[in-house]
């Protein structure tokens, strides 16, 4: 592949380079990338959200293992889902970045079309942000917008007693992507494709999540607002008791109600880890985990993709595993942190 | 000093302890920190600018001679001149961090001490952010929102011929500030109270800078809209060239109209260096760059800090610097690239 040195583009010309062709596509854009600040028109009576997110080479992601088209992606999308997880729609995004001489012209541009990618794919427009040089590594800052009818967004802090609690998808799958990925890494050369294959999917819930836009647009269409809601980042526990906390209120999590994928919990198996563990604990599946009120139960049941795992209970009960033969323990937060490795 | 290390708090504590206390003073704030995302609600007609800027230890500071709590200020502070420059109101932040396990708490709270200075001056609320371990040194990156009414708002692009170019403040006075840090840096140990002396007003412009509300405000109350206008961080030579090139112009600037701080040349002649060179190419000064319309030049005269420096021309005419004898050179931007440092 070429290699052209960003050196011989400069700041400015790398950046024009780069966001050459950007479109704006949402009616909301108003101006884009090349002035001060990008210029935002909203409809009446909506409310704007903001998220942001930061990764870091080394800590969030490694390059030996995750193409950059991915990261650029995934980077995008998990700025998506915290907009989904307020019951909301992202529109546009600013990309921050900083990068070493190590990166080529043609990588950024790989970075960047992933990011497009996403952006297509979900409606939102690419609308500033901050290129720069970099003595270390690469460093994505990604900050979102979105929008909402005020009484259509969904905090962390309403979940009442009684409250069914409900995830997407499944949980612990990207957690075992990982550790598959990891495991070649170190295992060095070899046949990486034989060992991958039949476990696509792990791989591609590590390295290219997807936001749950489909679950709140059935949601929408069900008439269900949701009490309390938020995506699953640092693990089931972790996002569960931040609720519980917020809401002011207990849980019972059923561990024979998590969703679990099949492949995940047979390589789980065969690495001599606790599939459970990891769906509680191992971060990064971007699923949605929210609360509904117990009227809404009927119309949940025929969801597509949705799972109820527990329930809302007063403060005094504490925050609860339910084990498969009814015993009960203290759920713990492992969650992420890199602060204590 | 103290030092407590990140570790002992811990991700999630890290967070909490550094963003309590946080209150919301703007209107328009709906919800801060502590969910997915923040929420905000705008006065109707009201237009939303976003911008976004990355520091990064080792290329856009040096924590030898920056204290952390001056770069917390000036961090949030490049970021208000932005909106400024759109002639608007910044109104919320959010801050995304990286830190090494180098930085303890107390370190933190420093930047955030500065951080939340410049919130508070300015009326802006800080409503997220993104707090994580780095492998590398310091990463800061914020983004900033704010509104102005729609027909308030300028762009780059509106210069016409014969109209004023206009700045305000000084010119390369940062750039001198920088280069005396650099001589003492490199110079070791030794009385720099004594050297700086005097210097102070060039040291807090490279250290603490301003955003120029009040330069904002003077034309609001005169009834000055600007037809182009954007901040100065990288030279006035490359900030004028955006305007020209955007706007389809030419310019004339006059080198004996930059206005440029007594003290600024004195340390200039001292080190050699051409301060008319360091006014167009210096960078960081932060202060305003515009183009009016020349009915207002009997309403600028007597305006504070805002000094007339050359008129927009045909583009035939390009881009040029008129000397001190009457001589036409090129105006070249060298801008700030550290991509080819």
């Amino acid at each position: 592949m070429d290699r052209t040195e960003i050196s011989t583009l400069g700041e400015f010309g790398l950046i024009k380079h780069l966001t050459e062709n950007i479109q704006l596509t949402q009616p909301s854009s108003l101006k884009g990338i090349g002035d001060d600040a990008a210029v935002m028109k909203y409809a009446p009576g909506r409310r704007v959200l903001m998220t942001t997110d930061l990764l870091l080479e080394g800590v969030h992601f490694n390059l030996e293992y995750v193409p950059l088209k991915h990261l650029g992606y995934k980077a995008a999308v998990v700025n998506f889902s915290d907009i989904y997880a307020m019951n909301g729609t992202p529109s546009q995004i600013t990309v921050s970045l900083g990068v070493s001489a190590r990166f080529s012209v043609e990588d950024l541009e790989q970075l960047y079309s992933g990011i497009r990618l996403a952006c297509e794919r979900y409606g939102v427009d690419l609308v500033g942000g901050d290129t720069s040089a970099s003595m270390t590594g690469l460093t994505i800052s990604i900050t979102c917008l979105g929008t909402a009818k005020e009484e259509d967004i969904v905090y962390r802090n309403g979940a009442k007693v009684n409250d069914l609690i409900c995830v997407s998808g499944n949980l612990g799958t990207a957690y075992m992507g990982l550790q598959l990925l990891e495991r070649e890494r170190i295992a060095g050369g070899g046949d990486h494709a034989a060992v991958f294959e039949g476990k696509e999917y792990l791989l591609e819930r590590q390295l290219k999540p997807e936001a749950r836009r489909d679950i709140i647009e059935q949601l929408h269409q069900a008439g269900i607002k949701p009490t309390a809601m938020m995506d699953v980042s640092d693990g089931l526990s972790s996002e569960v008791m931040h609720i519980c906390h917020q809401s002011g209120v207990g849980c019972a999590i059923y561990e024979d109600k998590l969703p679990i994928d099949i492949k995940a919990a047979e390589v789980a198996e065969e690495m001599n880890l606790s599939i459970v563990t990891c769906a509680l604990n191992g971060g990064e599946d971007y699923e949605l985990l929210f609360t509904c009120d117990l009227k809404d139960y009927e119309k949940l049941i025929p969801m597509d993709d949705i799972y109820i795992v527990g329930h809302i209970t007063k403060p005094e009960y504490g925050m609860t595993l339910v084990g498969r033969n009814g015993e009960e323990l203290e759920l713990k937060a492992q969650g992420w942190n890199a602060f204590t490795k």
